[in-house]
């Protein structure tokens, strides 16, 4: 399969966490021809060209495109349609332009209206990352056995659609197709809503008058710690992500904060047997997350316990 | 400072994860001339035999206790005064009987009715755990650089005091003294709410018609999946921790809503602005808790990313 999905030439567009994990995993499984990057910042230009991340590195988008086969922008999803407008006028005909924006169908929305015809958009939302943001933080093996979500507008190349999945599956990657309003929905229960929650509650302990931020700190291995993983996640592409899936984030934070008035409802009336009912509903979702390959089964994310050694 | 804390003969009193991980850090570092195991169940005292964990092992609690010099109770906080009715005929006197309940007023409010004078109760708290149970769960370094928190009454016997706070700290934990309701509120928000705001959404995902149970395993890797480690934690401990700290965990859930209710309508009116600025607040929280060697710098919390060789 790898072997079909070669392409030419890759360019891509934003060489942060996720763009120069691409890279990476390109390169490693021999993915691309060449691979031409650019990004708006100087600095992160410079450090993509030190790690050797592609063949070129420059800020102009438009150059990086030019002669590229596949497109893929790694931009914040509210950074979209300015880089759509950039490029344009340099892609080659035939090029399929790709993305990995968080939310589909606010990308479609952006970059369609730009982008000429005979050109192919397909976009994708490849659900991996870490904390952690810029080149440095990429690594190959990023979308190993994780799943990458292609969402092809209606009328699209089939052709086109196989070639970007079977670039994703030479990364490694599961892939699966859906309708972009169903990715919106879907990845507001899984992804968006999770974040949200765990930015808020971060929030919401740092503001407290009545706990000192250093007794948050001090005694957050009680499960505080947990929520600040994704609460320490990149601020522009988050607000991004919020501002363009509103509709089914609001619908989802309605159903949160019922279930939560329910929750809050059973500890002020003492109904012990609701809470121990949810509590061990929720015992057996991780269980087939864990089943399922999307999560490690070692207790405690497997972090590491220091030894005794200096006990 | 562990020679100091040596007791004569220890009991421990449930042996589920902390318990078991007090058998084996007492052992290890040599803190008990002899250790008592008492569980209500059976098979835990058969798995704990098994394991080796104690000089005696019986479902007896009374047993247990008797001659001991330091008495833990590690069992749901629902379950305490009972146990303290089962042990008190038994104690010796001049023991400590402490517990390790993630409450600390409600515990004493249980137990001290019970105790016969010439008793030492000293509540404590080790905050640290995974979200596994029983006997086999535990570990010995389980506390090593995490917090316990000892919650002396008033008139405690500082003497009583210190020899409890040394048998912590002689199994690597770092030791805090504060007051029961100080300790109720600072867990509230450390420990409770994040382990309610998991429940619950977890709950809410597994509810949703409009997304099946499959999709939310399948693109849990999008934040989802690290809010159901803390939801796979003890049923039956978590229902008595929400009924018994009922005030301070109401009080916090009344935060956490304004502050989301906040951000909702952030969403709802597109201000960016309001996102942006506490999505980067909230960054700093978690370098605090690294920096202050309460949770690891790895990216993914150390999460194995499966190398490329199948790739």
């Amino acid at each position: 399969m790898a072997k079909a999905s070669v392409v030419n030439r890759l360019a891509i567009i934003g060489i942060g966490l996720i763009g120069s994990s691409i890279a990476r995993a390109a390169r490693q499984h021999g993915l691309a021809g060449a691979i031409a990057i650019a990004d708006a910042s100087p600095e992160a230009v410079a450090t993509a060209s030190r790690l050797g991340l592609g063949d070129a590195c420059g800020t102009d988008a438009a150059t990086a495109v030019a002669d590229a086969d596949l497109v893929i922008l790694c931009v914040p999803v509210g950074a979209m349609g300015q880089v759509g407008a950039a490029i344009a006028g340099a892609l080659k005909p035939g090029a399929i332009v790709s993305d990995v924006g968080s939310v589909k169908g606010a990308v479609m929305a952006q970059l369609a209206p730009h982008l000429p015809g005979g050109v192919h958009l397909i976009p994708a939302h490849p659900v991996a990352g870490t904390e952690n943001s810029g080149p440095e933080a990429g690594f190959a093996t990023l979308f190993h056995n994780r799943w990458c979500i292609v969402t092809p507008p209606e009328g699209a190349s089939q052709q086109a659609v196989d070639a970007l999945c079977a670039f994703w599956a030479g990364m490694g990657a599961n892939v699966e197709t859906m309708s972009a309003e169903r990715h919106d929905l879907v990845l507001a229960v899984t992804s968006h809503l999770p974040h949200l929650i765990a930015y808020n509650i971060v929030g919401t302990a740092a503001d407290l008058e009545q706990v000192t931020r250093s007794e948050v700190i001090k005694f957050s291995a009680g499960g505080f710690r947990d929520f600040t993983r994704i609460a320490a996640s990149d601020p522009t592409m988050w607000r991004d992500i919020f501002l363009n899936n509103k509709d089914a984030v609001l619908e989802m934070i309605g159903r949160f904060n019922e279930d939560l008035a329910a929750l809050a409802r059973a500890i002020r009336w003492g109904d012990g047997d609701a809470l121990f009912e949810l509590f061990t509903r929720t015992r057996a979702i991780r269980r087939g997350i864990i089943d399922s390959g999307q999560e490690t089964a070692e207790p405690d994310f497997g972090r590491r316990h220091e030894d005794d050694a200096t006990a």
